[in-house]
């Protein structure tokens, strides 16, 4: 048993469900699921079905956007085709990530945990600014001054150990510790299979190819970009 | 019509509720509300009786902090007497601030507001660290890194008009303005009248009698506090 704990962010993708995998090497850890009105509903189930596959306990906390602004929740808003559009992406949520690490931290405070593991990874999206290093930072010198553990100067640390990683090096980490692929879910689309046209599907597409890997979950969903 | 939007946070008490009608003087005010499961559940109708009355739209976000970590959230904690205690109050909740400040950022990059108003004071309760300046200037820097707005260099704005206030000072700012101050609710416990010996009763009490000005909910709830 480790005297450690952490709280883990997970989304029912790739990144978060290896991050997982990293933590668990060193931490007890309490797995975080949000259930908050995303388009692809297999996230939630997929997620929980990796923290049964690593033992680890989970909370799913509902929640919701209500006033929309991303594509990820508009229905009537399409999802982007891999290569469309240029800037922040129509698929960023605004202060998604910001609101999800907090709940985080509020979780660790709370269950005495000293980290917070997030997935997040700055090379493949670089362009959602609430996955890049510089927020990381500030976020954690906020945390420090605006949470009870900082305050008593020992402020719940932010771990981002797949950050620097590509899509390809995630996934052959993640291979090389067991997790369970088949049970991840990249698409942004809220159907039965994946879409295998958005930038999420592309992008593990890509990731596998790169790391010269199958994609179990493409078997299992008869999905073409899994 | 005013052209500039601002999100206003409101829990229903005295200090959003003067925060509200200061915004509302330059902004077109959308009023965010948050039912989170705590004690007073009397608070999200207070807060709601105030945006009508002050005419602004409202929306109500329903979240959940399961993992409890404050006497408001868990009712088998007991919330502690004025005066009871020292350092951060029992009644501190985990992150709280953090996370319903960035719900308010969500909210305005998705209504394209330029500003999010919260009702903080550090006087009074400066034991509680995401109340004070320190925090605030860590919030705004971290904003201006992780979202779109900020991202366009346009960060939404994080306002606190009433932080340096005394709790006098801001009733008797309120007080000017024609605050319904009757619709509002202070008491950290559930009952249906206020409890009068919590420290947020006492603080009430205190400023309404520096003020030099009576308190309309002590009259209409027939509590001794208000």
């Amino acid at each position: 048993m480790k005297t450690k704990k952490a709280v883990v962010l997970l989304s029912g993708g790739i990144d978060s469900a290896v991050t997982l995998y990293l933590a668990k090497k060193e931490y007890d850890c309490r797995v975080l699921i949000f259930d908050y009105g995303q388009r692809a509903r297999k996230e939630v189930e997929c997620a929980k079905a990796l923290a049964d596959a690593a033992e680890c306990p989970y909370e799913v906390l509902k929640t919701a956007f209500p006033w929309k602004g991303s594509a990820l929740l508009d229905l009537s808003s399409p999802v982007p085709a891999s290569g469309e559009g240029e800037g922040i992406p129509a698929t960023y949520v605004p202060a998604r990530n910001i609101i999800f690490l907090s709940y985080g931290v509020s979780f660790a405070e709370a269950a005495g945990a000293e980290a917070v593991f997030i997935g997040a990874h700055q090379h493949d999206f670089s362009n959602y600014p609430d996955c890049r290093d510089e927020f990381f930072e500030r976020y954690r010198r906020m945390i420090e001054a605006g949470t009870r553990s900082g305050a008593e100067g020992s402020a719940v640390r932010i771990e981002t150990p797949v950050l620097d990683m590509t899509k390809s090096e995630i996934i052959a980490a993640g291979y090389g510790m067991g997790v369970p692929f088949e049970f991840t879910w990249s698409c942004y689309e809220g159907g039965e299979h994946p879409c295998g046209r958005c930038e999420s599907c592309a992008f593990r597409a890509k990731g596998f190819k790169e790391a010269g890997l199958e994609d179990p979950a493409a078997e299992t969903t008869g999905g073409k970009a899994g």
